[in-house]
């Protein structure tokens, strides 16, 4: 998407003329929203800092990371221990964060593309060495491209559904979002934010409703960042105001990612999700929640009861980061030095408050037999 | 409640015996919760400045102090110009907040106590004005002991309502509460968190999941604070986290306190409330709004349509003020700084999500028929 009229990636690789190597440049999303920096990736151990460190995060960028990091593994291995180089590359990179699955995915993708453990012809020679780092850099290519079209998918199965809105009222069509599911959690477009952005691309009027999103505000430091950055019409709300909103009716509809849906539609996302969705539900507010198909857990049926959810370090609920009026970022305790707090990193939305499930394959009713219909390949 | 043991008011009355002189005592609400220290206020201007300032915050705290403000006016006032003198302090008080309606109608008890504007006798020679400033004491410390003894009614009336979820299971009950409706927005015990005082107090095992509510953190800041000083368990969680404890099943009551509720039972309270009041429907748990009596306004039918609802400074979504690693206070942005932000300071909870309201009075439900059945004064 567009910063400031330019658009860009979350990442992406460049070959620099000058020095004839390619490197991987990244948004330093630690650096946001206060300051917008490119990083210039060159190595293994450049990537797995980035990921470690979250200078990049998100479900859909993470895998394009350790992709492209798996590319730049391929470069640094010898030619005769070439595998054993790209196994050692693999397991480094999937230490970072053991959670994400996208990561495994994108890592093991390239492994195979690069034929590293299916033995054989290609691990013998200079040449045959050249062309698996070449197989490793379409393969890694491929990922992020792929992260890339499923959102944009997304943004046109979504597209409809505020337009729709648009055609029935006056004004802008406005819509609440909660946590970080744009384009900075992917390589472009984002999930719950692919339709807004397709949306204001093609002049529909809309304004979005952006939940600050407590503890580590995603929504005030992210989705406000990138909104704005992009031009998109948007208010910053504490996670209390949507409730007020909806019974307002000064909510159109709600869209928000998820970070694992059940084969039945229950999803699991930022904590505080349900909450709007209640307030949706009770005041007719449609509330859709858009995920790529790699986000569908077809092994866990009742979300609420069979996905785990993340305790996380009380001290993000106890202390709130920002920008000082010095220009510096400072931590500040928001309550007494001896408060105990407890910090659920999830909720999880039952599938019947969801009004339908937004993917990269079209739209469908959040239960067992409309989301089988879209992936029929999960029946039993 | 206590301080660490130690019983304290929000506000009480001294007499200085080296002095000679009355001086009112209040716990600085700036400072906390960060620093607990008691200020002396013995003048006309302290009262002001200290309403103002909001040294001191809260619907019953503002009555009280404003009582006391009117005694130490009339200490200042001259034997001759005693009603003008009075009246021009009336003024000078009312004007500090002007939409506190405890404010006002403290005020106007310590005038019409000492008989200002009723003409006559009183105002004539020394002994008369000195009666009339021992009326004005009395009348300010009654209007201090009415709000405590309220508040001690509420507790006693909510008090078998957490007694009967104690014997219906094991362990703590677990009492949800939003924003700060405890003894320091009073003179003592609290709206709110007067029941669970009184049962804590009682040797019944409770434990308070405690809303930071942003975004002034009042829960942060003010409620995790008296908890903790009175020894009263608790966690401090984000808005975020209610929905998920409800479902989970770790809530067993939700408490609020209200800033206004209509004759028919629908609650104005902090911004995120209602979203708390969906949350305990939806799972089967009772929500009670505590309130004294002065809470009520009869005129209002339907609060949803009727209480306007105030719009305070964007500022409040935008910064977050909190204790640096240095010990100083600092306030730190937490978006963009183009960022816009809206910032509604209340919402409604329609009567039909309060399980009952529990007042000085008693319990009632939330329905102008069981209203009035408790204030049968307002029938019309």
């Amino acid at each position: 998407m567009n910063v400031d009229g330019k658009p860009y990636r979350t990442i992406w690789l460049e070959d620099l003329p000058a020095e004839g190597v390619p490197v991987v440049r990244i948004i330093n999303q630690l650096a946001l929203p206060f300051r917008f920096e490119i990083l210039d990736l060159r190595t293994l151990e450049d990537i797995r800092r980035a990921i470690k460190d979250m200078y990049v995060r998100g479900a859909g960028l993470i895998g394009a990371a350790a992709g492209y990091g798996m590319y730049l593994a391929a470069r640094e291995a010898g030619d005769r221990d070439f595998d054993r180089d790209m196994e050692r590359a693999a397991t480094i990179l999937k230490d970072t964060r053991p959670t994400a699955s996208n990561l495994a995915w994108a890592v093991d993708r390239v492994l195979a593309a690069a034929g590293v453990g299916a033995g054989g012809d290609l691990s013998r020679g200079t040449g045959a060495a050249e062309e698996r780092r070449a197989a490793a850099r379409r393969e890694a290519q491929a990922i992020a491209d792929g992260d890339a079209e499923f959102c944009r998918r997304i943004g046109l199965h979504g597209l409809p559904l505020i337009q729709a809105l648009a055609e029935k009222k006056r004004g802008p069509v406005n819509i609440l979002t909660h946590c970080n599911a744009g384009w900075l959690a992917f390589v472009d477009y984002g999930s719950a934010l692919a339709p807004v952005y397709a949306a204001h691309d093609r002049g529909i009027p809309l304004h979005v409703w952006v939940d600050e999103t407590r503890p580590r505000n995603q929504g005030a430091g992210l989705t406000a960042w990138e909104l704005g950055r992009h031009g998109v019409s948007h208010d910053l709300i504490p996670d209390n105001a949507g409730g007020h909103l909806a019974l307002r009716g000064m909510v159109d509809m709600v869209i928000t990612g998820a970070d694992r849906v059940s084969r039945r539609g229950d999803a699991a996302n930022k904590i505080g999700t349900y909450l709007k969705a209640l307030a949706a539900r009770e005041n007719g507010v449609p509330f859709y929640v858009a995920l790529p198909s790699s986000t569908f857990d077809f092994s866990i049926r009742d979300g609420a009861a069979e996905i785990p959810i993340e305790e996380r370090n009380p001290d993000e609920v106890r202390f709130v980061t920002g920008l000082a009026e010095s220009g510096d970022l400072q931590r500040v305790r928001i309550c007494p030095e001896t408060t105990p707090a407890r910090n659920w990193g999830f909720d999880v939305t039952p599938a019947r408050y969801i009004t339908a499930l937004i993917t990269d394959r079209g739209i469908c009713g959040a239960s067992e037999g409309e989301i089988l219909g879209l992936y029929p390949e999960h029946k039993v």
